[in-house]
């Protein structure tokens, strides 16, 4: 059996399929051969077993063996929202980062101090889909488009509802208050943080501001160090 | 005051000095100003205070105002031993991302599957500046270049050795064990992990097997998780 796991969008009626172009090209880069036995995911918690039956230059096919699905508990779901950088290369290694630690889903915030208006999301979706087949992971995290800041507040019901804020006065640690087997929702503000008006209007919305440590951290690594926070919070 | 920490490789015996040009084209970025004023490290804990007096095409000198120097604390002491990736990027941003969490020093091993042969560790070291200028740090961290494995396990003395290893039979997180206030040090292996024979080795003289989480993760990840769970353990 291949150490790898490949990707499939829907699990084929069929049980002889060809893989698509690009699961395909990844494919060759490990060499297939026939008989060989691969496993692929649908990111929706199949397990998927298969054989390889041909390979042409054009295309792979494969034939199902087995299936299996994995239940996705519901806790802790943890769900990031964050006003997107302005370098696109750091948001992907954001996603990379969190897909390969853990999380469930991630919004991207349109904030008063957000520089970036418009955001194309389908690069960050296909570096979701490659960080989870990497990671060995079977359910792919949802990623939701630009969203407005206010819009957002009134529509997350998380259990835990935090805020990260640099603020020397009050530096309750993430670590600190978060509690085992919840929803989560943690806020990521962009380069110049939060508004205080935003501030204010989180926290009226129930959400608690907290600090994710003593150093000042540029946005994806808030969000990288977030991520990890709240799944060590269900490892203790 | 400005905002931001600019780097002087050491402090001057002289009063009025210029910037490296190095640094003075950082400080043009933003829009510098006579009298302006701004404040330098020297990366061993010394902050200084300085107002420009003079800026030219070619220079920018500054006077010294004042000098504090802010104490390191002996304990956490977090040593990352890690095998480098083949991708340099990769490397690039596993050095930002720990400065900005807090690390010690990082020594880059040779191991049985590092495919690495040769690493130039100055454009590693650069980034190090730059992340601890951005997150305002006085304490310089040591990278050492590449360091054959069995020489550099006789040569640590921390107090907590810890080895990260894929082993689903023994999953000890490095969470449960990591103690607060000593000195840590941690090897983080290359793509295809350490070789049974390097365990052994590491456990032998005195490394304690940990996991970092469920999901398989990359070098760099793994070295950022568990740089980030040694700072977290001295603040719970």
């Amino acid at each position: 059996m291949s150490d790898f796991l490949f990707y499939i969008s829907q699990i084929p009626k069929n049980q002889i399929f060809d893989l698509s172009d690009d699961e395909a090209g990844h494919l060759r880069v490990i060499r297939p051969r026939i008989k060989q036995t691969i496993r692929l995911t649908d990111g929706q918690g199949n397990l998927l077993t298969a054989k390889i039956t041909k390979i042409t230059k054009r295309k792979i096919t494969i034939e199902q063996i087995g299936i299996k699905f994995i239940e996705k508990p519901p806790k802790p779901y943890i769900h990031l929202a964050l006003a997107p950088t302005k370098n696109l290369d750091r948001l992907e290694w954001l996603i990379e980062k969190c897909t390969e630690i853990g999380f469930n889903r991630l919004t991207f915030l349109f904030t008063q101090y957000t520089e970036r208006k418009h955001l194309k999301t389908d690069r960050l979706r296909r570096k979701v889909i490659s960080a989870l087949k990497q990671s060995k992971q079977v359910w792919l995290p949802q990623v939701d488009d630009l969203t407005d800041f206010s819009e957002f507040l009134a529509s997350t019901e998380a259990e835990q509802k935090f805020i990260a804020y640099v603020d020397t006065k009050n530096p309750t640690h993430l670590i600190q208050v978060v509690q085992p087997q919840k929803t989560y929702c943690l806020l990521i503000g962009p380069e110049g943080d939060f508004s205080p008006s935003e501030l204010e209007e989180a926290l009226e919305a129930g959400f608690q501001k907290v600090s994710l440590g003593k150093n000042r951290l540029r946005t994806e690594t808030a969000g990288i160090v977030g991520c990890h926070i709240l799944n060590l919070a269900n490892l203790m």
